[in-house]
């Protein structure tokens, strides 16, 4: 498969095309793909739009294109979660999932369980559709689970309903990167068995792994139908595809697939991602970006070590990002803005807290979209910015 | 261009691949492109995954692609209705805009101007923003703007809040297939303006016109930004794409960009179509679609007229569907339902009102989906199914 090999996809990278957007400044705030290991789908994108056009050009069928939720099914099984196609419904990626998922299981002044801090493109859906949040802390084996037993506990004594769903993410977690360890994950499915409670697992990163071994999916771990999951070929293939699922019991995807305002996600994308992943594109894509983002990060660790020793971090084994604690004194988002003066992009932790009155003093860098270079170089701008902020701190303090 | 040709198109037409899904039942209700037309893309997509790898595969602005913005606002300024970019909000077909539209406009409780009859995918997105229902009737000009005032005026007087705008489908209504006169357009766009009422101007059939002018939309009446549009390329490429667009003042298509919730749509369809367009291909697809659906009315008129005398419809002048008006005494549902029985779907008018308590003697045919040959085929169904219930309502009157 001379189309998916590295070396073609270095050759891609070298092309000025590639970096086309950046226009000097370095974008640590980008989640995107690297633009140098986008695969080639054109063969699969000709069969689609041949052998398949009355599929593909067709209105499709609203839960997805059958032979696509199978091989979704099991894609999940394969990776220790037994699915069948009837539990996939497909999506326009993974953010439209959870969208479809608050539809259909929120009402308004419901409460969800998330960690603080959470994935912040979420926290607008969620708040759409009128949800308060019980915001749960993480520590290095993931959500703190006594917090949310004990939230549970004041909630029943005070007679009032408990959160709806526990929203999570327990591979490379978005922004800490931190991933759940087994017993946490028993323990997290465990009591929202218990407790009736659904869990929802977003896990876009979890095959983009560095180093270790994977734990059980928490689907894996459930005996009940309690927990639900969101997935998406952004990471597996590429984002520009618009192309991920959700898996819930069956009656539940069949009312998500009548609340798809779109119809049904385009069969064309569907075909063609299909096609790709019959070819065994997903298997080799997933390599090519363990060995890039791998890469990638050394180069953030080697440079955050060597140009800012004054921040502390955990080294991700997987996933986008690095989330960076600060000196307590120093504020993220002063740091994002003197930052963005030296021409480097970064998201300062506040924008990841669902709530009000959290710790001031984190960034999240990612380090997938940008060349190696460019994380040298960005870096070493950030390193600028930090110092700038540091002695403007002192001589006020002096004044 | 011999991809777009008629010829090519027909070959197609004849393969019997195209007609895969009917397994001996003719789905008259069924308002699916006929596959036989479906365009070659291949060009457009391979186009699109190599030249434009790095843009098509990436994460895209919300609001879509800028160039397929751009041709939109060319596309509509061409028919009448200046447009800017700025106004075009890029949106995964029609009905995703006619939601993204709910969502920016309704709260809870707040009431919208619907036809009756009226789209009928449309009615649950509109109740899914919880909103009720002002039903007015149509007469061979169109909407009845007499009506929409009468209750303006009754609603005012109550001291009750008018509807947040008033939904509309001008050209080749779906289902009565009723377009607009001019006058009668001028009256709709005026009345909004008068009461500051938005008009919701949803026009997917206006290109598939087989007799006749065009009259302007009522964008191109508009002098204060008081209609707002859906369009889509579903008619003028193909359903499958999911590709279509919604155009309002820029601060609203801003706004309509943080509600989506799929964060953009797939850059890569809409460089496919883009690519496909500025080849002249909605152009040419216009034309073999004209030709064709005008063929398919013709038969189904054709054979209506030969097998069923007792039934009354206006003949359209484009779009996909034909609204029979039954005797009085004879149900709309019942007649579906022994259709159903005799292997031919059609849609029952019950499922096109809003509201309750409307007529019962209407059904939808469409024309698009089916071959000539299957338009003859089922119609003589048709006629088999009312025979049999118009027999067996004379049996229970004489008995």
């Amino acid at each position: 498969m001379d189309s998916h090999s590295l070396l073609a996809r270095r050759a891609a990278a070298l092309s000025p095309a590639a970096f086309s957007g950046h226009h000097g400044t370095i974008p640590f705030e980008s989640g995107d793909a690297f633009p140098g290991i986008f695969p080639d789908l054109t063969a699969a994108a000709e069969l689609a739009l041949t052998k398949y056009r009355t599929e593909t050009l067709q209105y499709a069928p609203r839960p997805g294109l059958p032979e696509m939720r199978e091989w979704v099914a099991q894609y999940l099984t394969a990776d220790g979660a037994r699915t069948s196609p009837q539990e996939v419904l497909m999506s326009n990626g993974a953010k439209h999932g959870i969208d479809l998922l608050c539809r259909l299981l929120l009402d308004e002044g419901d409460s969800i369980v998330v960690t603080a801090p959470t994935y912040f493109t979420a926290i607008p859906i969620f708040k759409s559709h009128g949800v308060s949040f019980v915001e749960v802390g993480q520590d290095a084996e993931g959500i703190d689970v006594e917090a949310i037993e004990a939230s549970f506990t004041r909630l029943c004594r005070q007679g009032r309903k408990l959160p709806k769903f526990i929203y999570n993410i327990p591979d490379f977690h978005n922004p800490t990167s931190v991933t759940m360890s087994r017993r946490r994950r028993e323990a997290l499915v465990e009591i929202g068995a218990r407790h009736g409670v659904l869990v929802v697992e977003d896990s876009p990163y979890r095959k983009i792994r560095f180093q270790g071994e994977s734990e059980p999916s928490l689907k894996a771990l459930d005996q009940d139908q309690g927990v639900l999951t969101v997935g998406t070929f952004s990471k597996l293939v590429a984002p520009g595809l618009r192309v991920g699922w959700v898996t819930a019991p069956p009656d539940l995807v069949n009312r998500m697939g009548q609340l798809k305002s779109d119809g049904g996600s385009s069969p064309l994308l569907q075909r063609t991602v299909l096609e790709f992943c019959k070819t065994g594109g997903v298997e080799s894509h997933t390599r090519i970006a363990q060995d890039t983002y791998g890469a990638h990060r050394d180069r953030m660790v080697r440079a955050l070590r060597r140009e800012l020793p004054q921040v502390t971090f955990a080294i991700p084994d997987g996933g986008y990002y690095v989330w960076i604690t600060l000196p307590e004194e120093m504020d993220g988002d002063a740091l994002a803005k003197r930052a963005a003066e030296e021409h480097v992009l970064i998201i300062p932790g506040s924008k990841f807290f669902a709530g009000k009155g959290h710790p001031k003093n984190h960034v999240r860098l990612a380090y997938s979209y940008t060349t190696p270079e460019e994380i040298d170089e960005g870096i070493g701008r950030l390193a600028r910015a930090y110092a700038a902020l540091a002695e403007k701190a002192k001589v006020q303090e002096n004044a």
